[in-house]
């Protein structure tokens, strides 16, 4: 498994693009992307666990449903959402960009991001769509990340290589995720590409297993968004034989999707919304699974620890009490805790109780940009991590005031 | 049902009074306070649901499991939490305010806050022991107030007048809380005394009761400390004929508690750690208890939402989102919602879609400091309320280097 430089386009057969069409009234941000497989591509898609769900979500989910699709619409600065015109505009954007691509709208993935709650126009769309077709290439993977980008500060985006059955396949993707970001089954936008052939059911099954460890075990801010959807388009030109099986080419399909996920899940809790650090959880030592993760997710998710981290400052008394409050079984008087970065690692908690440490290392450990909170269980055998970032005065500054 | 000006010191017989005795550095901060009944008093407890359980409550549930007690010792600057001689402090505690009063330790409930996994000395306690004793008196209900705050800008107290029997009884409240509040089952810190003859048994079931639709339904920052705890003690002195049993004196008892809880609650959401706006999320039109109270705790809770009460933009949106993530089966396209405050009320959302209002009204209604975020369901007759804070600068501020 090799992570190389790359995006969407990385794979075979993938174009994209991303234009600023005007639904954001700044020019110089784009707002509408495409991705296009020059094939049809088997198909698979997750999204947002909240009862308040996206249009777009639904008419994806209608598109998908025979496992396959060819290319995806997507805009940002208005979510599509709680709009009672809203699933004819996501049905209208699929149509613009068949017509113009010559497919059916039944093979287009449609997705937004932005304002919940204000009607958004096909008229921007409609007058951007010749651009945004004429300039899909090979070379415009980042000009459709940064068309799905909000809040975010920086790209995210990643790719890999990996050999199924002697063929070298690529898989990339591409994440936009700030805020609101507190995935359950689904998480913020991210597309993945891929040219390893792999039949649709084999397809939904790695991404639904993979999403558990990876996007739904991050938190920026606990708001679980209406519009979160996870897609991976698998188009087969790198011409291995079909995975349509679980086996050995599974299992390195599986590592390849991993690697990307982990990558974005990593580089989306990193910019979280005002962010100054990323936070990876590790629980160890756990008697099983779902007790690792609830506490990993709980200690990542906790305000108080986030705040604390923020200030630099070894509070582990707020690890224990996120770890006491997470509803978790577990035994209080065997945790322990530490800190670690680039900086090296500290013992703070052990046996459920304080031990003594210098506040000075302690410090400068927690001033580097990644931090591991390492808790041991001691009480079993499984593992688990989660990711967020601090709790900053920008967090509160960006969504003060959002909408203007 | 009489609100009048008061404290713990309210009701006949009790005396209280704080004083620093130098667990905090501060001198000018009180760290240690006493409330004490002339004689034994009914007394029932709620505790915090977070399996990491702060040795005072562990000592406290066993002082009261016979239905008595005569007086609560309790100190800010440390929890007395995560220390491997967390009890023996505690007890430690009640056996020197019993000796000095002359009761058993026994009758002593015990509480602290403060800081997680520092070990808490007895030697401070021990020198304060008689100034802290020696200057009760039925004025002392601030000082006693006082010396229970941490990150608290203002006391919190309530004291109410109702009849029993043709007895006129009073009971008064103190609280301290701020960060680390989503209580669950039990709340921060809360001491209420009163001098109607109750049984312990019906004052706990009163307690109890009362506990599900007010200090279970604030919330500051998601965080349910380790500590929290709710006392009362009813000391009888209003000799009113004992309510043993349910009915129209009960039902009077219930609304005096329900009042001094609902007061403290909101001083409590109101003086959230960095708040400047009060919340209040009041759900109507529910088909069930339940679905109502967690969709007024989810609204109050979205660090989204919060963030937006802070910068007083109307971003109803953000109200739908948490909605649908809260896990309550409502029907989306039946909810409507609006803002209201002493500047007036505005609809924003109809049937879970957005209406045309006045951005100019909504930002006035906003820019007050109590605002009620008002929910109709549609859907049936239930309702709740809960009560939070706005999400500001202050707060990563506070709780970024909060042990310093």
């Amino acid at each position: 498994m090799k992570i190389i430089e790359g995006d969407v386009c990385s794979a075979k057969g993938f174009t994209a693009n991303g234009i600023n069409c005007g639904i954001r009234k700044n020019k110089s941000k784009r707002d509408l992307s495409l991705v296009y497989s020059q094939v049809p591509a088997a198909a698979a898609a997750v999204y947002t666990t909240n009862l308040v769900k996206g249009a777009p979500l639904q008419v994806t989910k209608e598109h998908i449903a025979n496992g396959y699709a060819q290319a995806v619409i997507v805009n940002s600065g208005n979510a599509n959402t709680c709009n009672d015109n809203g699933i004819e505009i996501a049905e209208g954007m699929c149509q613009l960009a068949a017509d113009k691509l010559g497919i059916k709208p039944e093979d287009v993935v449609v997705g937004s991001t932005g304002v919940i709650g204000q009607k958004l126009s096909l008229d921007p769309i409609a007058a951007g769509i010749d651009e945004l077709v004429s300039g899909l290439s090979v070379e415009g993977g980042l000009f459709a990340e940064e068309g799905i980008m909000t809040t975010d500060t920086v790209p995210k985006q990643v790719a890999v290589e990996f050999e199924i059955g002697g063929k070298t396949c690529r898989m990339g993707g591409m994440a936009k995720g700030s805020g609101m970001i507190n995935p359950n089954m689904a998480t913020m936008l991210v597309f993945i590409t891929t040219d390893a052939a792999v039949s649709p059911e084999l397809l939904n099954k790695a991404l639904k297993n993979d999403i558990r460890n990876t996007f739904n075990m991050i938190s920026v801010d606990g708001d679980t968004s209406t519009n979160d959807m996870v897609v991976v388009l698998a188009n087969g030109l790198a011409e291995n034989p079909i995975i349509d099986s679980e086996g050995d080419d599974f299992a390195v399909f599986m590592e390849a999707l991993n690697t990307v996920n982990v990558y974005l899940c990593r580089m989306i809790a990193g910019d979280g919304e005002g962010a100054t650090k990323l936070l990876e959880c590790q629980v160890s030592g756990s008697k099983d699974l779902d007790t690792a993760k609830t506490v990993a997710k709980s200690v990542i998710s906790s305000s108080l620890l986030k705040a604390a981290m923020f200030g630099e400052d070894a509070n582990w008394g707020r690890v224990l009490c996120a770890i006491g409050y997470s509803g978790a079984d577990v035994d209080v008087n065997k945790i322990d805790v530490a800190f670690q970065s680039n900086a090296g690692e500290i013992l703070v908690c052990k046996n459920g109780a304080g031990v003594d440490f210098s506040e000075e290392k302690a410090k400068e450990i927690l001033s580097e940009k990644e931090i591991d909170i390492i808790i041991g269980l001691n009480d079993g055998e499984c593992e688990a991590k989660a990711w967020g970032c601090d709790l900053t005065y920008d967090y509160v500054k960006i969504n003060g005031d959002y909408r203007t």
